[in-house]
């Protein structure tokens, strides 16, 4: 592909490029030597559990793949293994290199499932940190200056706000930085809010005597609210290793809007049919349910398989027609957080029941169903997030959002 | 000796102690144990060359060994062998272990003339620092914070005035108040330009667990105008491999108000006959040059041995009247940055002679003393700094202080 074409590869769905002009430079000096470009991205090595939002960067990796370049997927465990130094922090704790290799393996597991396995390089940055000594440590030091690193935002509101600031702090992008010296990477990735530490690649790697890499922002994505970014803790989100038809019912689930920008960030869509899909949902060619079967299937193929993808599609086309379940339906809303979810409270509050006992009643004679399963236990609990279809009679449904 | 009494020897001079309180419990501490405290003191490791300005610290080391106490003699080798990591210090070169070794003989040769060798520990921080590697460098950086470590003076002036501070110039006070952490040191002594990293060591100390150390600073010595601080570079110095004649000669040329000065920091005179000599000098019935000439012995014998410091006085004595020099006569001054000297000029300028002519012809008639050697040649110039003092004739004297 020429540069030109790749070049709109990887602008799409990118926030920023820097410098553009130097990649398409780095692009054609690949192209005329047949050498792929060194793409890095870092990774945090506590246990990942990956959804949609982290797979945004991992399918920009993935995108530079198909390009021909190969990707240095970088594990932090150096920091990681050190821990929260200040022992503050009780979710920071310290790995041991079994904790390390063993997220690593899962980390493979979930990110192979888009990253194609012979162009990715999984490389751990205490391989060369751990040989740093304190001595290599100040001679990074000594590249940055205290007041540039305050202009880093989140230092510079809480040094401005008088938060403290630990010393140490300010180590760890030197340390990010030293990565792509180490891996004289060209590119490096990272989400919009790493864009101060990806220039540190660029600042050292110049102090090194190596070109400087390019950096690449990504957005993070919004969650199933279209809103909020989408975490695990705002309940908003897919997880990769969530169940094919948990996956599609939630994809189902979002908004027109929030549809196109999945299919912009994480369908492989190319991005002349993606134009095509926007002016027939604009004429009213394409009914938005279709497309999200589409992106749906897309989704679940990617990461149980095509054959998966298919299955969900047809499973969830029979459910709503065995059971006619209506597309539209009251909603209910309940935040776990608040303490266990009683099925017969739920009915309740989404209006199906009038009270609790009515509920009770109502599951004791069988008349109940949840995701279209029959409920016998009068006292059952919803504990896990996530988006229930719950049934009274032939006719009566109610959609219940447990986050 | 009791407390108080070690007090009082410790005081003498002393600038700040901070805190009294937790020194005379160590202080009780000891006595009560038998165990000597550790006394800490870092120095350069570049090649010394000693002045009386080092040596007000290193007396008062010594007075720690006379009260029984331990002395880390701290030679700062661990950055020295780093240098400066910025490459932008011509001066601070990085040194190789052997003049590493070489610069500490060459330090014990000279401190040695003050300090009890028995009772001196010389101890080298990359004994410990080299062993330490990124991750425990981070761990240090990570128990201070940015603003704190931006409260110091020249880190606080160069930050307001926008002047570029190094992020490593962060990590040098850490390290040696980690030294302290490392030699488990009791009390910290530096000048009072060293306060804030002396204070780092208890800090620090706090942080591994450790009774913080107490610290001790003194003040920076005047030079010989009394105004500015000794330095080689000003030329207003005594230099402790000076020849004794030397030493004596400069001692005496010092104003009768820097002279109590040096007593009290250089001199082992008790604190009770020095108040004896100030009321003595004070009431006429001591003669400020009879006072100067014991300092003088004192300081002579201190670095050539006490026969050195017996001899320099009477040399000092028998020139004077041999020559029948007057203690009074003219001055001139003179800065050898200017460029060389040439001694009809000083003569000239001295008010000796009325041109540089005729200086050079009462030199050519053998007619002309310089520190009571005849002088031959008529194009003799002064090229070192120091107090000379000439002669024409029998009678007529001037002092040329070269600076």
């Amino acid at each position: 592909m020429s540069v030109a074409e790749q070049m709109a590869v990887i602008k799409r769905g990118t926030v920023e490029i820097l410098i553009e002009k130097e990649l398409e430079e780095k692009l054609a000096k690949s192209l005329a030597s047949g050498t792929p470009l060194k793409i890095k991205a870092g990774f945090d090595p506590t246990a990942p559990d990956l959804h949609l939002g982290h797979t945004v960067l991992i399918h920009k990796l993935r995108q530079f793949q198909q390009l021909g370049h190969e990707v240095n997927f970088l594990i932090g465990d150096f920091t990681g293994m050190i821990g929260d130094p200040t022992g503050k922090s009780e979710t920071r704790k310290v790995l041991t290199r079994d904790d390390v290799l063993r997220n690593a393996e899962t980390y493979k597991e979930q990110v192979f499932k888009i990253l194609d396995p012979a162009k990715t390089k999984v490389v751990f940055n205490s391989d060369w940190l751990n040989k740093l000594d304190a001595g290599g440590m100040i001679g990074l030091a000594s590249k940055y200056t205290v007041a540039r690193m305050l202009e880093r935002d989140d230092f510079h509101k809480r040094f401005t706000s008088q938060q403290p600031i630990s010393i140490h702090e300010f180590l760890y992008p030197l340390i990010q930085g030293y990565d792509s010296v180490a891996l004289k990477s060209d590119v490096e990735l990272g989400g919009t809010d790493q864009k101060f530490n990806l220039l540190m690649g660029r600042e050292l790697q110049r102090e090194w005597g190596q070109p400087p890499q390019c950096i690449l922002t990504m957005p993070l994505l919004e969650g199933l609210d279209g809103v909020n970014k989408m975490s695990k803790s705002l309940g908003n989100y897919i997880g990769i290793n969530e169940p094919a038809d948990e996956i599609f019912g939630k994809v189902m689930s979002i908004s027109d809007e929030l549809m196109l920008r999945y299919y912009e960030l994480l369908s492989d869509m190319p991005l002349s049919d993606l134009e095509q899909l926007k002016t027939g949902l604009k004429d009213g060619s394409v009914h938005p349910m279709e497309a999200k079967k589409a992106l749906g299937r897309e989704i679940v193929g990617r990461f149980h398989g095509s054959a998966a993808g298919d299955e969900a599609v047809e499973n969830f086309v029979k459910r709503f027609r065995d059971n006619e379940i209506p597309v539209d339906m009251p909603q209910a809303n309940f935040v776990l957080a608040d303490g266990p979810l009683l099925l017969a409270r739920a009915l309740t509050e989404a209006g199906l029941t009038k009270s609790n006992g009515e509920g009770r009643r109502a599951i004791d004679q069988g008349g109940v169903k949840l995701n279209s399963e029959k409920v016998s236990d009068t006292n059952l609990e919803l504990t896990a997030a996530g988006e229930y279809i719950v049934q009274i009679g032939k006719r009566r449904f109610a959609r219940i959002v447990v986050s």
